[in-house]
């Protein structure tokens, strides 16, 4: 094939825009790692001067022609690029398209707001203070709706801003299934309740020297198969992940030393986020479409190896001889069944970020319920903190003591990510879904796990799903791999298992 | 003053290109302290995207305009802008019209021709072969002649290319004094010689555990005042200081175990360069005029504080307890003195970056003379070696047993750094000048130094040189510190004294 002309500027215009964004994530890596405290400012200034050049590389006059161009003409270039060209063209198309949508005059205003009410958010939690955060809540909130008109949508204003975070979700899908989600956990919280089953976590919550968990993490992470020769693990106050090229994928942790659980399985959880990103196929490297399909199918990966794998009773037969080597007195004659149990107590609690595999998507349906309202404009934001505690009382039985405890304990809001949250519950559902399809594909994985062998599993979820990148949607991926569609199925059916196995035949 | 529009739009064009050399800073630092090995082609991509970005703001048709507008019109805006703003503006014209200087043809067959030629230098070098690199080395010359041409210059080639690294400077002024110093220089080595003296240096390479030897020089460079909540230390194959705004200045280091010197002076060195960026006037960040006034006056800061203070007497009679405290063993019974002499040694030998600070600048003022033979074409490429080995017998009375140990044995030529060499005598002399100058200001220096107190000394360095960054020329700022120009004299003075109490009064 001669090489088109046009694809070649969509590929520099690529190039310079992924260029960018690469020196962005490095900015924002080191803040979080190494910068000195000094430097914030400068910083922030930085990275809003390199993102402002990114955008206006993307909005650029020949940029939106050439968008335009190929959004025409792409059925029509079937000779001449190949089926990935055409796809990567498609995703140029949609980046184009996002960052024009929204008009100079509300960026500025967005950020204006956002970085305000980012700070008052701060000071509301700390003094569990919604007055303090209202003006800046109701703000957001028109915010959030004049971006859904600036997107545009055909049904529901929520649907435009997730979107952003899950290419081609809708309400009208999600709302349905979130009720099946909910009616579904209610009756394992239910069994799980009466069973009168509470299964020892202490063992968990001994003294465990930092160094020596993280080693610990670092040899069952390269057992996974993250790659230490284009990746690295550094320290930070909150575990991430990021990426400037598949060959350079960062992860970090943070170490509690009285709970085994913090660095372990975070760095378990980001270690698969940071499989898909070394497992993208060169040709995306400086493309747009070196990301994710989607935030919920990014999150799909690091919780199918933190929940799927490692919190499977298989993984425990090999890990724990591996952790014993570390903490030999500590985890003397504990067996995989006890660690099994310790990690995968379900229990109804407050606060979304240490919530449990089951109740947390309770956590999540409550958001989506309230943020849908606030967006079509059915609840107004003086009615949060109460809907949020009647909400917490009916989704979870437990009663709010305070805002800090309640509406104001996530900071999603105060940055304006509205539509963000399903996310999370995506993931989980995508990675049980990904089970079932994994246990067909090669119905020896349990054994494997149990072996510590992991290269299969690794192979298949790179060449099913994280070689993609971004030039597959998420419907189209979950039907690839499972051949149907998103359902809540195989994840209440995953966690029946395990709750029948913990808290006996309930 | 209102707020004059066109130095407004000079602020925001040194804002987005300062904001991407602070990116392109950091995608270096990173890559020789943490980045995974796998990222070593894609950071390169990304490097040349940043840079190649920077370059196109600086020579774009709004950058020239803007530019010679101030060029012509600065002397008449003393009512619209300050003296620092006029001064910034200053550096703005320079920056601009030497981006502008090179047409882009030349400067994509100058980067064609530098990244092979480093690849066959270093086989050259392993392989002592010289025939390996006549090629490129001739290529390269041709490149730094048409340099010359390009960027302009009224009296010989070579002053265009010194004028990159030092703004201002001549062959004119720099071959006499060269000469000045060789003879001088020859002298002290006669003197050395005859002496018949030999210091002991066998207490510098003992056993000295790198974690120690890290946390000593630590300890010391913070008592310089060297401020680690706007900077860091790292490690990295090849000692550097790089920044990337006023309060983030990074240092690397490395260690050998069994010589304190590498990583102690190493890292005084750097902390040098550190305290000048950290000096800097805060209305410097963002703009281009946050760097030092030339390499050579960057290279007097380093070596102000490695040389001029650490290797004095005095120093040792303070840091030689606080080594102590680290290494109790191996400097038990050692004293002041014995450390002032170990640390001084006085040798020709054949390497430039391991000579001491006597035979150095022979080593740079053989090169100054190629080099600018080789610019007005008096010495052809051939030629190169033989008289490599020829003036190092003239200057330094040893002979070349190799040309990996001869012309082969520096990086710079392969990246067609011609008229660097000369910053680093440069920076000798500028270091010598501010020493007298700060024993006429602060004559209680030498005590201050002895006890460790090294605040007033740093602050009269600071408000001499540092704060004001690229904003004052070389020449300017030397006559403004010490009241005279640019000698060999102090340097002359200053290393016979060192000779003669250490050699003896010879």
């Amino acid at each position: 094939m001669e090489p088109n002309p046009a694809y070649q500027d969509v590929l520099r215009v690529m190039r310079n825009t992924s260029d960018l964004q690469a020196a962005i994530a490095l900015l924002g890596w080191d803040q979080e790692t190494y910068m000195p405290p000094a430097a914030v400012a400068t910083r922030a200034e930085q990275i809003a001067t390199l993102s402002a050049m990114a955008h206006s590389i993307l909005t650029s006059d020949s940029s939106q022609r050439l968008a335009e161009f190929f959004a025409q003409l792409l059925p029509a270039l079937d000779g001449e690029l190949s089926e990935l060209e055409k796809r990567i063209v498609r995703v140029f198309v949609r980046q184009v398209r996002q960052a024009v949508a929204l008009p100079e005059d509300f960026v500025r205003r967005k950020a204006r707001v956002t970085t305000l009410a980012q700070e008052r958010w701060k000071h509301a939690r700390a003094t569990s203070s919604f007055a303090l955060f209202r003006d800046d809540l109701a703000a957001l909130v028109e915010l959030a709706r004049e971006e859904a008109q600036h997107r545009g949508y055909t049904q529901h204003p929520y649907d435009a801003l997730l979107d952003l975070y899950d290419p081609g979700m809708t309400v009208q899908t999600l709302s349905p299934l979130f009720e099946r989600l909910s009616q579904a956990t209610q009756e394992i919280l239910d069994a799980v309740k009466t069973s009168g089953v509470a299964p020892d976590r202490s063992i968990l919550t001994q003294h465990y020297p930092a160094q020596k968990q993280l080693e610990a993490a670092r040899t069952i992470i390269e057992a996974m198969g993250f790659d230490f020769s284009a990746g690295r693990v550094d320290l930070s106050a909150h575990p991430f992940c990021t990426s400037f090229a598949t060959a350079d994928v960062r992860l970090t942790t943070r170490v509690n030393e009285h709970d085994l659980r913090s660095c372990l399985f975070g760095l378990i959880h980001e270690a698969g986020h940071g499989l898909y990103e070394q497992g993208m196929r060169a040709e995306l490297d400086g493309t747009l479409a070196r990301e994710g399909a989607s935030m919920g199918i990014h999150e799909s990966q690091s919780l199918f190896w933190e929940n799927i794998i490692a919190r499977s009773e298989e993984f425990w037969h090999w890990a724990l001889p591996v952790l014993q080597a570390y903490f030999p007195s500590q985890l003397a004659g504990v067996t995989p069944k006890q660690m099994y149990r310790a990690i995968n107590l379900v229990e109804p609690s407050l606060i979304r970020i240490e919530a449990d595999e089951v109740t947390y998507n309770m956590h999540i349906i409550l958001r989506y319920r309230i943020e849908t309202q606030l967006l079509e404009g059915s609840m107004t934001v003086d009615e949060v903190p109460e809907q949020w505690n009647t909400l917490t009382r009916e989704l979870l039985g437990i009663e709010v003591p305070d805002d800090a405890r309640g509406c104001l304990q996530d900071i999603h809001w105060s940055f304006g990510g509205f539509g963000y949250f399903p996310s999370y519950t995506l993931g989980k559902l995508y990675a049980a879904m990904f089970r079932r399809a994994l246990l067909e594909a090669i119905p020896e994985a349990p054994n494997l796990i149990r072996r510590g062998e992991f290269a299969p599993i690794r192979q298949w979820l790179k060449d099913s799903i994280h070689q993609w990148g971004r030039t597959r949607e998420p419907a189209e991926l979950v039907t690839s791999v499972t051949g149907g569609t998103l359902t809540e199925r195989d994840f209440v059916e995953y966690a029946w298992e395990k709750v029948r196995r913990i808290y006996g035949s309930a």
